[in-house]
C-alpha cells in the first residue's frame, strides 16, 4: 500500500539521500511553520562537521531558533525520516516543537518508542503531538542500503 | 564536611556563576584531556545564543570535537556542575567521553540518575565512568539562589 507523503517529509527524504551520498547516516529533517512553510532542511552532518551532536533534527532546530531569535519554536512542526534519539527528543521538547512526524522506528537508538521513551518521562516537560510511521518503508530501505554498502 | 574540588570542577563553577550573572540557568562544564589539560570551558548559553541546545555540556563537546577534528573525544573527561539532561547524556555517549564528573543531582531534568537513566538503556552504546556528587552542595546553593531571584 502506498500513500502520498506530505511535502516536508519528501524534502526530508531528499536530505537523507544527500547525506547518504556523503557517507553520513542517511537521516533528513525539515521544520515548517504553522502555515506549512519550510523554515529549515538538513541531513545528518556528524562526520562533515566533526560534531557528534550534528544530527539532522538538531541542525534544523538550531537554524530555526537562530532565525526566529528565540529558543522556543512555537507552532513549528518537525519532520524526520527516522525515530529521533534521546539527544534529539530532548532538544525537540526544549524547543517546544508542536508536532513531530517521523518515518521508520529505530530500535537501536530511538527514544520515542524505544529505550528511554523520553516524552513519557516525568523529566519531560513538553510533549509534541506525535505521528510515527510516515514513509516508514522508504526510510527503512534507505537505511538498509546504507549499512549494507558499509560492510 | 568540605572537600577540595578538582581544578576542572572549580573552573566549571566559575562558568556556572558567570552564566547566572547573564540570566542563564547556572550550569558550567569543562572538558579535559587524559593529562588533565583543559580543552574547553562553557556555561549555559541558551538565551544568549537563541539556541535550545546550548547547554554547557553540548558547547564544550562541540568545541573539543571541532578542535580535534573528530566526532569522538577519545580519552577526554567531562566535568559539569549539574546532572546532565537526556540531550546531554546522549551527546556525552556519542562523543565517547571517558569519565563524567557532576555536581548536584537534578530531579527535574536529569537523565543519569533520574528520568530516562540514559546510560542504563539498551539504546545507549557507550557509557562513561560516572562520578556524581562532586561539589554537590555548592551546585545546589547556586541553583537555589538563581531560581529564588527569578521569582
Amino acid at each position: 500500500m502506498t500513500h502520498k507523503l506530505p511535502e516536508p517529509m519528501l524534502r526530508a527524504f531528499t536530505e537523507a539521500e544527500k547525506a547518504a551520498k556523503l557517507g553520513e547516516v542517511p537521516v533528513g529533517a525539515v521544520i515548517v511553520d504553522k502555515l506549512g512553510n519550510i523554515l529549515a532542511v538538513a541531513g545528518n552532518r556528524t562526520l562533515q562537521d566533526h560534531d557528534p551532536t550534528a544530527h539532522a533534527e538538531m541542525l534544523v532546530i538550531r537554524e530555526v531558533a537562530s532565525k526566529l531569535a528565540s529558543e522556543r519554536l512555537v507552532d513549528c512542526d518537525l519532520y524526520v525520516t527516522l525515530e529521533p534519539c534521546a539527544m534529539c527528543t530532548a532538544a525537540i521538547s526544549f524547543a517546544r516543537i508542536r508536532r513531530l512526524y517521523y518515518g521508520a522506528t529505530d530500535e537501536k537508538m530511538g527514544a520515542v518508542e524505544n529505550g528511554p521513551v523520553f516524552f513519557a518521562q516525568p523529566t519531560c516537560h513538553h510533549k509534541p503531538e506525535i505521528y510515527g510511521g510516515i514513509g516508514e518503508q522508504r526510510a527503512e530501505t534507505l537505511l538498509r542500503g546504507f549499512f549494507k554498502n558499509r560492510r
